[in-house]
């Protein structure tokens, strides 16, 4: 059977067409502009290619609830020319197959369970800390969702004793999107994250919020295993102070092995899969139910 | 087929048999002592009723990893009799039934969502306010557990500004459960929550802390209902409190009719079992798998 993949990010989307094996046969880049011009331009690539079904992952916030009306129309997101856009009911109607939504940190969980850095586990945590921070959650062959999807980079979070930037997010100013998120270190520091590499405060501050984060969703989801992507996760040099600070903040509390000094660089890892993340869990969101 | 369910608290075992419509035909109440003398009571209690499965929410830590070798095992418990005591092998070795076991608030979660105030929803949270804080989530038929079972009392807060108190938890200070669990309040303003009730400031502090949690859970997971119970929940003047604290923590953020006022009354409610909540819980886990 043939299946479509759709990454739709807000910068770009990934079109592919691929198989059950989770293989890509084709795909193709486009970007994100008005649905007017983007839209049209995905139901052509897909046209007469044979799919059988349409898997998307999506930015978001999106209506992910299967049985809503409103499935896969976008919500208030900062890309103004999508906000309220029926994007699932535009692709079902102009491709004719089902189309399965989830969202794009969703989608990226489900896919490192599935083909990168957590498939020998049944739950797992992705968490992406870019422009915005995203995480999604795997468990036992599903995403986590309910009354909406999750919205994990917009915990409230204590504040770094050093720290007095105000935050970002246009809803809670210091959640921890408002001061983790890539441009709160430009606005903190002056600079890009990527010009920031020799500044030591920077990372350690970094890393106490990040692992922060990651306390608190292991506390709450208890994932197997955490998956840390997106542009700030760059900097390799994060991941050994954020291990470090998750075991002062855990505390001993949570008995586990992959909890020591000894085995949690099994358990906080980078991305197994790089490029084709999105668009190979597109795909095997496709192949849902 | 009749089941056996056992309700372990920290004070108190309940004791039932019941059948799979969730009746519990018989049921007694034992005081937690030391296992030695708890446990031959379990065992005799149980005995020639001719239950098929059992069913066990139990204080923790406790190892509910069914693929263990130590499942059903207590582990850092503060009741030090019952640390390391394998709870789960001694009720199978002495009963010859399959024991099956989850944390006290996943079987509370789990309780609510089959029989309680969350049967019209797939996914719920269930949190006490008691002696201690915990939270349990049920999803799609099964409750959430990973890596270890959550432990989502222990999540790091952000201090209330008016708010010195350094908090209780020996492992955290002031985390959730150490700066707003039942003895929190006893600390920090001298008198027991029940003494409490014409305070106005107290409630204040605790349904910033609540909302707080409630808040950090709704972007984590999503449930669609949250159901709150335990000793310090009595006090019904947190209700109102809490759901008010809670849309402004939210700001918007989240769409969804019952995060707004005409319904959040609908979405964080009072717990529909009451006494027999444990007890009903564990019997529908004895029928699970
Ligand atoms: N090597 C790097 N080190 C630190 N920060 C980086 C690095 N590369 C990109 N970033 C930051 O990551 C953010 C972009 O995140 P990215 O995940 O690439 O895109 P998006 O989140 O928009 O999909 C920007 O704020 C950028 O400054
Ligand atoms: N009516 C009440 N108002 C406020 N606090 C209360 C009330 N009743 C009990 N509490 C507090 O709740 C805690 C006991 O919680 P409970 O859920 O009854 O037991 P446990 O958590 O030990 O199972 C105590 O700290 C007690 O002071
Ligand atoms: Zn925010
Ligand atoms: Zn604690």
């Amino acid at each position: 059977m043939k299946l479509g993949a759709i990454e739709a990010g807000g910068t770009k989307f990934v079109l592919g067409v691929g198989n059950e094996q989770g293989e890509i046969l084709e795909k193709i880049v486009i970007p994100t502009e008005h649905p007017d011009i983007t839209v049209p331009k995905v139901l052509e690539f897909f046209e007469g290619k044979g799919i059988e079904r349409l898997g998307l992952g999506g930015f978001g916030p999106i209506d992910i609830n299967a049985t809503s009306p409103e499935y896969g129309k976008l919500q208030k997101t900062p890309k103004t020319d999508w906000v309220d856009y029926p994007l699932g009911a535009k692709l079902k109607e102009g491709l004719g197959v089902p189309v399965i939504i989830d969202t794009d940190v969703n989608v990226a969980a489900m896919s490192e369970a599935k083909w990168g850095n957590a498939t020998d586990v049944n739950t797992c945590l992705y968490i992406t800390v870019g422009t915005g921070i995203g995480a999604g959650a795997y468990f036992h062959g599903q995403t986590l969702k309910g009354l909406s999807h999750p919205e994990m980079g917009h915990i409230p979070v204590k504040r770094h004793p050093d720290d007095d930037y105000e935050g970002t997010c246009p809803y809670h100013k210091d959640c921890l999107e408002g001061i983790a998120a890539g441009p709160s270190l430009m606005n903190r520091w002056g600079k890009k994250g990527q010009e920031l590499a020799d500044d030591p405060k920077v990372w350690e501050m970094e890393a106490f919020y990040l692992a922060q984060a990651l306390t608190t969703y292991i506390y709450i989801l208890s994932p197997e295993r955490i998956v840390m992507g997106g542009g700030v996760m760059k900097q390799a040099q994060l991941f050994p102070l954020i291990r470090k600070n998750v075991l002062e903040m855990l505390n001993g509390y949570v008995s586990s092995p992959f909890l020591t000094e000894k085995e949690i660089d099994q358990y906080i890892v980078p991305p197994g899969l790089t490029d084709e993340a999105g668009v190979k869990g597109a795909l095997y969101l496709a192949m849902q139910q």
